[in-house]
């Protein structure tokens, strides 16, 4: 299996989901190797980088993509396979920007008060121990946290020829800001336009549930995934597989919504993997839900509804292409 | 060590924290035996027997207690350390009452809809499996589930001279309905009256994260608890340790400011476990925080917010009291 | 007509709805003149009084009552109509208490934010030109305010056995804080325990809707109403009627909930009067619903809904109470 | 002075902000009379065409233009005066869509519950009397209310080249469904791509505030402005003045976010009308503030803060140009 590798230039870099014309055209069953740049743009290299001078906000989150995706047309399903990610840098940068973040007033929860102070952290990455290092600016506390890669943003282009920033998680799934998008997952999004347009970024070293800051251990990434497209199916919110979990993400404010919607649409998945009726969908999951928090800081709050395999009858969705994009995926490793 | 046993009879449950005399008066280091009857006073024992019909919402979430425990002054902390809790019946029950719930409108969220159907699951326990089963009422779908016991509601007496329903999740603990509630765990609260006043109540044989039909699989549980007391310490909000993890549980409505009250307090406590100034908690918690969902159907919704003890240097709370009562607690089973 | 007046010592103030005895018991029918402190207990008189030091926040809000009104029962109906609110002392007093507003993080919606600055401002009254004087802080600005009186607080004792914060707004009524509580203005309560048990409190010389800085231009205050009972036809939620409109008053967070709740409360108030049906009632109220918000800064947040007499085919509700609670006003004055 | 009229075909009409080619330049100081649609494209005409067989969602809410300013720039603002809106049919049509609206649950507030029964009114209008009809579906009543004419939606392009639906409200205007929209209110709005790209529709022959069931008396409109272009001076959020009122528009979820925006913005503008420190513009508007909610049914919900220039001293914003064109408004009518 060919692996095709796409390493952007800064101006090929997309900052929206939708309005932008293809990277490139891929045929299902492709694997890319893509390279993506850090949320900052890299602008935030040492501590003394604040991100109120550093960063121009209209430049965040810089897509790799979008991708063209031969066949793809609405109604259809993607499916992004998760192979592997790898830090493409020797450090991860996070930062609290002035009125961005969870525990801080905002734009949207707007308030008279002071911003809390613009500060950077960076933390240097040991491949070896395949760890990043919190380093507190405060006092002298460093602690190595283990390596544990993700994409804050995977997207395709929004209906209704709406064209949203990479900074919104949405029904086009976008910048979710979920752990749980990582290797070994695959991502299903309802198709919008021709060609789906996806587009991958936003890579995290490792992000906890929240990301109350604002911003994770951000940093460029080199993503090996694989492109697959169910005809028809389309999901009405972005579901994801692992090995061990079914899974839901809904996006919206309040964070209360983003709940409902992550729940109905596992419910709604529930009725077709198992057959259950809406009411016992509901009941089943209200006694097995596992529901970690994505994000709390984005343009929509983002929360994922999980269930676990093996509490369950053994069901197969989209055919069965979780497995057989593992199988595919261990011939690339 | 010596276990008081308290097997509490109907006219003894307490539906309120606060502005009820207390059941008992235990010394702190005390172990306690409590039975606790279901949510429902165990008012719904088949599928047959409906919410709408059967359940005085009036006389939900029967609390065992109040406890005076001598000498807690408000200010204190008063620990209270699960070692265990055993299914008290041989089913559980659960139940989608109408207007209560999470998918569905409430007397808060109110909308002009019909109701969902008032539908009653009941949950046969099979002990030597440790299982409850789910069983589907519109297919022949049954699950067999791991019991995994917990309390929905652990609160003291609130400030103020307030008096608060059962099934309200507050400052004071309360309903907070988080599985983390769990044998093995210790509860931290703030003393608010003298004797602290707290009760137990609302077992639930297992539940998921967000209990998103409002019930869990709800069940009468016998519970072993030891009581301490910490002088002065008093948490804002309720905090919970375990072997692996520092947690809190923030509870209010819209849910993202139950997370923000939740991942502020773990901020505050993290300040006193390893000295770091907030901005760096603020950072290192964005960086591992765990962020589960509790509930997302009471009077107030919360959240857990979580940091993994494995991932940072060692540190002890409250004198290391948890290791001590863990080590107690052993000696009980 | 006779008034009862009641001007309670500072040992008679009450700071709950619920859980506090009869300071006196009234028959229907009964006017009383009650004298209520101001939100404050009068601790803040000049500008250099901050709330931080002046005020005890568990001692704010005093109530004057509660009064228990003979036969009132669960189930009825109390109607409060306000004669009339006259300024009892010479200056009110308005304070942005640290973490305490709208425009501010608060324990609720907590953040890592410094407080804005504590600050007083004292609007001294003239009573020849019924105005209040803003005088600005930080320039030389003073403009005189047209005095609008209204209470903040009217309430009665809460169900099932709970005890509130004389803060709190609810379906009991309580802090809502709407200028529409004014002379004029009948306010209908759903009584919840015997004798019903309602205070006042929280008097504003003027308020603009939603309370912005979490306090309006507090003072003492002289009111005048009439008490009535109405056997059976609780509201759910209270309601409002003067000369010109019908209101409903939503209590909850977020705030959409709280409109939720008042418009499907006008919603079912629109059967009773002009036997509507529900989606006809949902439909008319579309088009001519006004809005006001009230508070944005309480435990709940508050929105009133009110549809204009003038645009509606004449109605009564029970049976005409408030034009004769008018008729009798109009000797008392 | 010349007025300009424009009648789009179905082909020109444009059903986002951004993301459309100018239907037309023009000049600042042009007046313009402009037909729109009304939010159906008129595919409801009788009670008994459905909106979920006629409507198609993806074209709702048709706009008129965008109209390119010569010289607006980023940063610029924009000013639109309404001279007069007129009905341009003899009838107007609401209906309860299936799960939109304020009193169902929805795409994002989502319960599994069954949608209310889609439902459709026509009010027929009454040009002489200056009235629509109500007419009740389940009973006999029929009530004639007056028209008010207003235009649901008043948006320019958005920043950062994103493309947003027209049922959107957000920092660029859109569709903020407010009654402050009408005659004799002139709107400001800050520039954000060259030419300023603005577009209106959504005509309402009235509306309540909340827009409760999701939709007003919608009706096909002819309205009459004149543009106006200031440069520089983008405020950050819309503004409205008109004869009585100060106003602005905050739109956001949850709807507490959208009264902080819009009190944050009005705080600001009186920071630059009156020279008022924020601390001193908070708690005058605290006492001042009227907070009419305009919409809890949209993409984001809309509260309008407004201050009544009675109250205040005279102040002028923007070189005193909604006066200016007040006299030029004369001129044309």
């Amino acid at each position: 299996m060919d692996v095709v590798e796409v390493v952007p230039t800064f101006e090929q870099y997309a900052f929206t989901f939708g309005g932008v014309a293809p990277l490139r055209r891929v045929t299902p069953g492709t694997a890319l190797r893509l390279w993506s740049d850090d949320a900052f743009c890299g602008a935030l290299q040492k501590t003394t980088d604040l991100s109120s001078e550093k960063v121009d906000l209209r430049f965040v989150n810089p897509q790799t993509g979008p991708f063209h995706v031969e066949g793809a047309e609405p109604g259809d399903t993607l499916a992004l396979h998760f192979v592997a990610m790898e830090p493409a840098r020797d450090w991860g940068a996070s930062a609290a920007i002035p009125f961005f973040g969870g525990l801080t007033s905002t734009d949207r929860t707007a308030t008279l008060q002071d911003p809390l102070p613009d500060t950077t952290w960076i933390y240097e990455l040991d491949r070896a121990a395949n760890t990043v290092t919190f380093a507190a600016q405060h006092t002298d506390l460093q602690i190595a946290l283990p390596v544990e890669p993700m994409l804050g943003t995977v997207g395709v282009a929004p209906p209704g020829g709406e064209v949203r920033s990479s900074l919104v998680p949405e029904r086009f799934g976008g910048n979710m800001d979920t752990p749980q998008m990582r290797p070994g997952a695959t991502c299903f999004l309802g198709v919008n336009v021709e060609g789906a347009l996806f587009s991958v970024g936003d890579g995290h070293y490792r992000q906890g549930e929240g990301e109350a800051c604002g911003t994770a251990v951000e940093g460029a990434m080199t993503t090996t995934l694989i492109v697959e497209l169910v005809k028809g199916g389309a999901p009405l919110w972005p579901r994801l597989e692992d090995d061990t979990h079914w899974m839901t993400v809904g996006s919206s404010r309040p964070l209360e919504d983003a709940w409902r919607i992550g729940q109905v649409e596992l419910v709604r998945w529930f009725g077709e993997l198992y057959g259950l009726h809406p009411m016992d969908a509901y009941q089943l999951l209200s006694q097995i839900s596992e529901v970690p928090i994505a994000n709390v800081v984005d343009a929509n709050y983002s929360a994922v509804v999980k269930a676990r395999k093996s509490l369950l009858p053994r069901a197969t969705a989209y055919g069965g292409l979780h497995d057989d994009l593992r199988r595919r995926a261990a011939t690339l490793l």
